[in-house]
């Protein structure tokens, strides 16, 4: 996508070229994605001056040169070692590599220090700071796909809500939902939540095949549209809730919307936790996780709101709203929206109503 | 599962402790998850001749301590930098940590780093390819979990191909598979291959809304059941096949039957990819990727069957065969088992017959 930023910023970091690593088997490198489309092997190479070059294996050539934004793709050459290779490429093409800029918080030990040798590069850049803020405001483009992926998610989430007294176990209502992503082509930002009583107060539960159990459930849920992820999370009521609940839910409701009307220009993720604690009171000690995440190619990315992130909120950042509050052998609750920062207000973009639902 | 047989390697290595780091938001690390049965972030620290300890944040510590095998599950302290944490863990409970044990294949930089500063860890050393070795040869219970994942893999492989005519699209076929692994209640190794006509040359093509084409139709398919993969291709052909695309396919049968017979104690990775070449005669040039892998908790593992491979086959390892044949434009295919290597034979995993079914 912004690769002209990222060149931007390489020459003003006296960085030569970035070299972004996609080596793992049968998964991709989010970086690499982002910048090529391609979903698979390969290194992309990213001069500070010149046009990017897509390096696959030999099997992926056909599929990469097919699918890659990037025009320049080649194989590696089987027979040398593949950094190696990449030294010989750099020099017939005149790529400077005295400083090689790499994203350490993606790439291994082993990876590195292979690079390292092959190139024979005298300086390494760590660039993840710098690609996780260009991929943390979304483009146009990347804002339409995430509006038709929010509008899928949306859609299933509704669905099961509607058919929710149908489903005699977690893992059933888990189940209907990864099947109605397969139905209208999307993968899963995450394998569903469908967290219920007591489970409920574990926020990364996984759903078994028990009984849906009375009290509150949590439906935590995402599709996978076009290679970005969404991320929304509803509860429902099974049985009849006490008004002390009903009183509780509202709280964090209530908690959760303010959340979403502190979001300003420049405020730093640590500030809009803390805020959401202060409106949490004595209930912020069961509040065990960040207040949200940025959403895109991963479902966790820039910016985070825990309570160190010194990220600041700008125009186009895509990210969640999440408090959750979670008694242990009791209950848990939690109510998350996704939002689109314009510049000047937080636009939702999950539109499942927040109101409790409730189930007999 | 194998915790003393690492101790065991660590202590001939002068290695104090191992740590292991399941950092990533939203997925897990294999090796942790391999020792524990815990699917989510942590930490995993084995002495070399103590117990081992699991560390996670606060959210996840009810969950694991419910799931994991290690009994010693502790939350790390939100207020304080997880490693320098960890070293105070380690200094308490008398852990030495002058040399560290690391994976060097799956820490990225920045952990590495983080790590090494806050234990002040004078020496780390790579245990990368001691857990490769040891997760390479299954035990009894690892079989076991295999075996049955293999039996829902081959019923839904078996069932697609009944099926076959019916689906109108790739994208559908594969659809069609993914929600049969669902309602077995598992996940997937990967995102189903169907790849049909001119698209099959690409191995790793991803599936699209786009009419099934005649002739060879790959179908690369592998269920997750209790954290284990599972994979196993199969051909069918769409129209009637000439005899000289039947000739071909059964020369490549044979090429990887043959390949199944090779399998021995102590042979080399290379030395099968070689037999397999030499088995493919001048078609070897179509070939373009390794002869086969280690499948387990990740779908790609020890033993690799590439070029180069020095890695040795022994008893109760758990690999691919699949060779295949790619021609650019024109057409693709692969045939590929599973076998259990039981210590004198080849036990293949992957029980669907594999002539070639033809679909009209």
């Amino acid at each position: 996508m912004k690769i002209k930023e990222l060149q931007k910023y390489m020459k003003s970091n006296k960085i030569d070229v970035a070299v972004l690593l996609s080596l793992h088997s049968m998964s991709y490198d989010s970086n690499v994605y982002y910048f090529t489309n391609y979903e698979g092997q390969g290194v992309l190479i990213i001069p500070k001056s010149s046009r990017p070059i897509l390096m696959v294996p030999e099997m992926e050539l056909e599929r990469a040169r097919k699918v890659s934004r990037i025009k320049n793709v080649f194989a590696f050459d089987r027979k040398a070692k593949m950094f190696l290779h990449l030294r010989e490429i750099l020099k017939k093409r005149k790529i400077k590599s005295g400083a090689v800029g790499i994203d350490y918080s993606s790439a291994t030990v082993e990876q590195y220090r292979a690079l390292r040798k092959g190139l024979k590069a005298s300086k390494t850049r760590d660039i993840g700071n710098a690609l996780k803020c260009i991929r943390g405001v979304k483009t146009t483009a990347e804002i339409k796909i995430l509006g038709k992926g929010f509008g899928i998610a949306d859609a299933i989430v509704r669905s099961a809500i509607r058919n929710f007294r149908k489903f005699k176990t977690e893992e059933e209502a888990a189940n209907y939902m990864k099947c109605e992503a397969i139905k209208r082509n999307c993968g899963l930002s995450f394998p569903p939540i469908i967290a219920s009583g007591k489970n409920a107060s574990m926020p990364h539960y996984k759903p078994r095949s028990v009984p849906i159990q009375k009290g509150f459930c949590i439906i935590d849920f995402g599709v996978c549209y076009k290679g970005y992820c969404t991320d929304i999370t509803r509860m429902v009521y099974v049985g009849k809730p006490t008004e002390k609940e009903v009183g509780l839910y509202n709280f964090l409701l209530r908690a959760q919307e303010n959340a979403i009307r502190n979001v300003k220009s420049g405020i730093k993720g640590a500030k809009l936790y803390k805020n959401a604690v202060k409106d949490l009171r004595h209930y912020a000690k069961f509040f065990t996780h960040g207040l949200g995440h940025g959403v895109g190619i991963d479902i966790h990315e820039f910016p985070s709101l825990s309570p160190k992130s010194k990220d600041k909120i700008e125009k186009n950042m895509v990210f969640t709203i999440e408090p959750g509050l979670y008694l242990t052998g009791k209950f848990g609750m939690r109510i998350e929206d996704t939002i689109l920062f314009n510049g000047k207000k937080a636009e939702i973009l999950t539109k499942v109503p927040k109101r409790l639902v409730v189930v007999k």
